[in-house]
């Protein structure tokens, strides 16, 4: 198990499995909501930034279960999405947000040009190269990876339930991600939905608009409800009956391109 | 004039008028026939390596001045497109060729997968995250650039004389490709052609594919035939005519938008 490429880029950027041979590559971007001492709190108190906006709660367990489970490389972030969000545009206002739901985020309302760009290459860089390289490195040997994105969302947004449990979530290709959505609803008895509570529309497939479908790579993003994965036993539970999820989604993939 | 990101990375990816603020972003992969020495010759003759197999012969003195008059940062590779083709993905046959037109390239024949993977560590990462960073530092302050790739192609191909003169090539959005090839029909005498000699079918439009098509950024690809940029007085004359092209070309995609 290579974690050889974190280097000094630990705080932002860690891979897990670097030599897993798997088809998948899982990457988890809103993994911590670790916010660097350099930006202080960003005006939060101590349950906002424990809150679903700093992170994605039970993301990272999901995903390094998966990776564990499915021989895959993971790699995933080290800083809070309040800081930089790694799955959105340098350009978007939401890549450093001065609001999620309700909360107000006091250290990202004045924002110079200085400090956008700053934050850019001290978080979303480091982030972004350190994956590229990952996909680069299989590329080039062809074996091109499936890229997984892991995420988690809130039962209750501004105030409303979620019924969703399971979202599958795609860019250009929906290929893979309807083969998820038949092999979860087959397997699972989670309430799946296509495009749900998110979808592209909405920008949140930047990683895989980055780095999946400029290559071509099959892809999806994967949200789970995180109150289906709020302790580390419901998190190894999801992820092992994801694991079928993905590996019967895949083969259906390969399959049909095949036939 | 900033070459502040050079660095390290000085023999692989050179950036000249680093903070020229400039709506454009000059791109120049094939600027360079340098072969590192722990390459040797690839097996070529001097010929060879001379050769429009090499590198586009004219392109970065095209591009250096169109860069000055547009007052627009220039990424131009220093490692010879033999080694590693810098506007081909890294699973790409062409990324590091065995053959190119009628010229076999011994160096390339047997490349153990440990080999490709150097060569993409060590050359298409570098460039391709400095290109990266100029790009994102940019969005990251709302100015998006526009992205313009520098190509020359050779005006015999396989024994057969091509006619155009100045090929106009897009990756999935044509608009400012169309809005160029109408400037350059109007203001220059050149046989002016979209998508020739290669289109984005040809795996031509690699880097706009990877670095503008994902974040919406405009982007044109432009291929000079090399018996018009022979010399430098040539490449300035060529790059002062195409300079009113490009600007008039934006100023039209702009103002369609504001319409």
């Amino acid at each position: 198990m290579s974690t050889g490429h974190t280097g000094s880029r630990s705080a932002v950027v860690h891979i897990e499995n670097g030599d897993a041979p798997g088809p998948f590559l899982i990457v988890c971007e809103h993994a911590s909501n670790h916010i660097p001492p350099a930006y202080g709190t960003l005006g939060l108190d101590g349950a906002a930034r424990k809150a679903h906006i700093a992170w994605d709660p039970g993301a990272l367990g999901v995903a390094r279960r998966l990776a564990q489970n499915l021989d895959a490389p993971l790699v995933h972030a080290g800083v809070s999405r309040l800081v930089y969000d790694l799955n959105r545009p340098p350009s978007s206002a939401g890549a450093m947000t001065r609001q999620s739901e309700s909360y107000v985020i006091p250290g990202n309302q004045t924002l110079t040009p200085e400090a956008r760009q700053k934050r850019t290459s001290e978080i979303c860089l480091p982030f972004h190269d350190a994956l590229h390289a990952e996909i680069a490195r299989r590329m080039a040997i062809g074996t091109p990876p499936v890229l997984v994105t892991i995420h988690s969302f809130t039962p209750v947004w501004f105030g409303k339930p979620r019924a969703v449990e399971f979202g599958i979530i795609h860019d250009a290709d929906p290929t893979l991600a309807k083969a998820v959505l038949a092999e979860a609803k087959a397997r699972t008895g989670l309430d799946c939905r296509l495009n749900e509570p998110y979808s592209a529309a909405d920008e949140v497939t930047h990683t895989l608009r980055l780095h999946a479908t400029p290559y071509g790579l099959k892809s999806v993003m994967l949200e789970v409800r995180n109150d289906l994965i709020a302790d580390p036993v419901a998190e190894t539970a999801m992820a092992d009956g994801l694991t079928p999820v993905l590996s019967a989604a895949l083969r259906a993939c390969t399959q049909e391109v095949a036939a």
